[in-house]
């Protein structure tokens, strides 16, 4: 029977200090490496085993995922690491945290970023330090965004888990995705039929496994956090 | 220019033990975390920076690889796990220190088997325990050997180095290949040509980089240990 396990990083430092992350590479706390591997002694606890792995290009995610795999004796996986699996680009917001940028654009503005589906943050400015960002060896090849909404997210999320994770778990395979707030958001709209309106709303916590028992066309036939099984 | 960086992983805790491990999935110590993350400073210091990596399906390699790439800050480059990067099998030796073997089948024919090319340890007994590697689930559909000369071991790296490592180097990656013992006399065989006779001699120490500057033929046109430059 395909299961998936979504699985978002430990807590990451800017976690800790309440600032917009996104794209830029922040690495875990000393917490989030004690969560990431308390969801590994768990998921082995529980009996799971994996056929496969995908995770972001980013340092958080993909040491969650090694943590894990490690607790599990699985680090054998095969794992598949990919940008379009990466957290939502704050744009402007990056590295602000939340008071900061109430300062910056006032609460109503933010109100509005943090509640919409479709409204993107403004871009990185000219100056901003993480446009280096674009120059990251990482993303060679891609065109870097200036910033994204919920909505943009998904809409590289999505084709992303149609080619290339829907396939292995329609084989039967046992998935595992370690990665961040939004991208698992877009995972958990798609296969839970979430709508435009109600996915900014669902909070997904860090260390956390969520898992999907699937059936063969990837209808959801339980979805629980594991924690409380 | 097509770089190739090969890494012995860190001391295992067999290799403190001083005993035959081969395929048993042994992990590293504390002293081979420290090699690891050692290598993977040096690395960084000298200004190193890799396209692409491979591995054997062994936690020893694969962990040796994460520590080193996250010292690099790429823990997000493609990585390719394979067993046929794995050490050679030892057979009925897995387990035994030098002492035991010596005292087992004595000191001339432990000799014949360390200095020998193409004679094999004698196979795992029926009622070893290591026998579990043939139930072993990253093994699935790999019929796992009794015991493995170090022909037999060079038998099954170069056609894996040939078909998937040297097209990377041949389109100018710089490419780590972190692995084991044997599995990088193989590759130190067929770069540098050494003889079969000779290459027994050659001892791989655990977490130190070995570079090849190659050119587009392959051809060695450098290679070194990167802590002697």
């Amino acid at each position: 029977m395909p299961t998936l396990v979504l699985l978002r990083h430990g807590q990451s430092q800017w976690n800790l200090e309440n600032r917009f992350t996104g794209w830029w590479d922040v690495d875990l706390t000393e917490a989030g490496i004690a969560e990431a591997r308390g969801a590994g002694r768990l998921l082995k606890e529980k009996g799971f085993e994996f056929d496969r792995c995908f995770t972001s290009v980013q340092t958080r995610a993909i040491r969650t995922l090694h943590l894990v795999l490690y607790e599990l004796g699985s680090l054998w996986l095969p794992t598949t690491k990919d940008w379009r699996l990466n957290e939502r680009h704050y744009g402007g917001l990056t590295g602000l945290n939340k008071a900061e940028t109430i300062a910056k654009v006032g609460a109503e503005q933010v109100k509005i970023w943090r509640r919409s589906f479709d409204i993107p943050p403004p871009p990185l400015q000219a100056d901003s330090p993480y446009c280096a960002l674009r120059d990251d060896r990482r993303y060679a090849g891609v065109t870097v965004p200036d910033s994204e909404s919920l909505k943009d997210t998904i809409a590289r999320v999505l084709p992303y888990f149609d080619a290339n994770i829907a396939p292995a778990l329609r084989a039967g395979e046992r998935v595992m995705v370690a990665a961040h707030g939004n991208s698992l958001r877009a995972l958990e709209k798609q296969l839970s039929g979430i709508s435009d309106a109600d996915i900014i709303g669902l909070e997904i916590p860090t260390g956390q496994p969520i898992v999907y028992d699937l059936d063969e066309t990837l209808a959801v036939r339980d979805r629980y956090y594991l924690s409380e099984r």
